[in-house]
């Protein structure tokens, strides 16, 4: 909505960081909508927003971790998909006072602050070739909310759906690990988890396997990516149909996190099970094809018992509440 | 962000008011993202938001005004370009009052609201086979926010650029008539100007005309649609290197605004060359081109002086601040 000269100099500004020349543009960033030639294969389109002070606080998440991770938590969605990703357009709206160039009082709501913003933002998307395209920027009365859609394509989209009784649960890396960062920010011990602190505020969408999910779609019976923590996304993947053994034992689990649950005195698990917004992939497929996924870690297996089990040495406990779990 | 069984509930009853069954539909609404095979020719993207007490008060715009207003909009860019619309993805953040079924105080912040606001949205989609395919809904500490992005498709993408000295401006119809809704409004005069407090309440994107403009796609050369005002639109069609002689006796004016204008002891022209928000397309074309487009009206022409001037009987005056203008 650039209806003043001032805002025409902050969109002019905002398309001189973000804008890249993408052979398939046809109408660049500045028109009414943005046009660009179709890619090969199916169109894919994610769309995700993010709410000061319901899914993170300005008290430790910079403008450059927000805009890096609305754009990842989108790409991971499309990476979710088995899409390559091309796309984006992001919404912005802000207190008035960032749209200053004055500093506030903090020194921290300042046109500088949407510099770091978008530059954080196109930092994440020139990794995977993606571009920012269009989208909005206004005034908001009180909080910073950030809506991002994604845009990619694929030749065979990896559905939720299709994972079936003795299918095993793969996950593409380490569980727990931006809830351990969370918790390290929440307790100012970031400096003793870097990695989780890291995790949390920058997330990497896990594009880097695509390629290699596509040449082995057909082994694929089930993706998502892991936002709400393992058994919260693993019950969409069971539809109410399949029960589930989480291999406890066999949990990719780094260091920081078992640190972390140490100084608790939790156990590790309990952040890897329940811990969210890791934006691994969890994919399940035939246990004869795990020699075409190396890299990936067995997590677990679906099971016909529509019920969950914790596995661990020779218990078994069973997860009754989604919340925790009752051993017996 | 789905992680509760509520929240679950919530989404389910979503999906079930907005899913159609497109046929280019390959994972429908419900995965990590949405899928669908490519229409013919160019793809075309838009994305706008609306936030409360920036762009919209609750205490004159309904649940099903908004849900109205931010697919309106969106599809008004769609048809700016020349492009016909598909789908839409809807992020919606809502103050947690709203997150229960419980009725508020003052009656209107509940679950109903959400039902009038997707319902309404649906309905306009509705009317031109457009789908809502995802999104997301979260909580707001405060204001309502939304933010949507819409995608089309189209032959030839037909856009801001292109406007020739000589070319003639036609609007393809009444201007001023949103900001007369406004005006009523904020005066509690809602019952005397029925038409303007509908057109601005539920503007209309003009994807009706997008059929014959792809037709006459050669002659069209320049295209945007109407959102802040005549002047400050054309402004933009001007790209600093033209004129522009407003065609004042010629301008399609509303009954209503004439007479909104009269009991401000104001010019109808006011409203005309600077009310806002009335989503009607703006096009330049050659004047031997005009046969071509019946039904749309001449507002002016584009002239290589770079300056604004409104011509109205034998008085020329010239438009300087772009808020308002000084006759000599």
């Amino acid at each position: 909505m650039q209806n003043t000269p001032k805002e025409w100099n902050r969109i002019d500004r905002i398309k001189s960081l973000v804008q890249r020349h993408n052979p398939q543009t046809v109408v660049p960033l500045g028109d009414d909508a943005f046009v660009f030639k179709n890619f090969p294969g199916l169109s894919v389109i994610a769309q995700d927003m993010m709410v000061e002070d319901v899914h993170f606080s300005l008290s430790y998440t910079t403008a450059a971790d927000l805009g890096h991770k609305i754009l990842a938590v989108n790409l991971s969605d499309l990476a979710a998909m088995g899409a390559t990703a091309h796309f984006g357009m992001v919404s912005l709206a802000l207190p008035k006072e960032l749209k200053s160039s004055s500093k506030n009082n903090d020194g921290t709501l300042t046109e500088t602050w949407l510099d770091e913003f978008y530059l954080a933002m196109t930092a994440l998307a020139d990794k995977f070739s993606v571009e920012i395209v269009g989208g909005d920027l206004c005034g908001s009365p009180k909080s910073v909310v950030v809506d991002l859609s994604a845009y990619g394509s694929c030749e065979k989209p990896l559905t939720r759906a299709g994972a079936k009784s003795g299918d095993l649960l793969l996950s593409s890396g380490p569980l727990g690990l931006s809830h351990t960062g969370l918790l390290a920010l929440q307790k100012n011990m970031s400096e003793l988890f870097p990695e989780s602190v890291l995790r949390h505020k920058r997330p990497m969408p896990r594009l880097d396997l695509v390629e290699h999910l596509q040449l082995h779609a057909d082994k694929v019976h089930a993706l998502m990516d892991c936002s709400d923590g393992l058994i919260n996304d693993t019950l969409i993947l069971t539809r109410g149909e399949l029960g589930f053994n989480v291999f406890g034992d066999r949990l990719p689990i780094h260091a920081e996190t078992v640190e972390m649950a140490t100084s608790l005195n939790q156990s590790p698990l309990e952040l890897a099970l329940w811990g969210g917004e890791d934006y691994q992939l969890l994919m399940a497929i035939a246990p004869e094809d795990l020699p075409s996924f190396p890299g990936w870690h067995v997590v677990g297996q679906f099971t016909d018992s529509k019920d969950f089990y914790l596995l661990q040495g020779d218990l078994k406990a069973k997860i009754t509440s989604f919340k925790g779990w009752s051993h017996f």
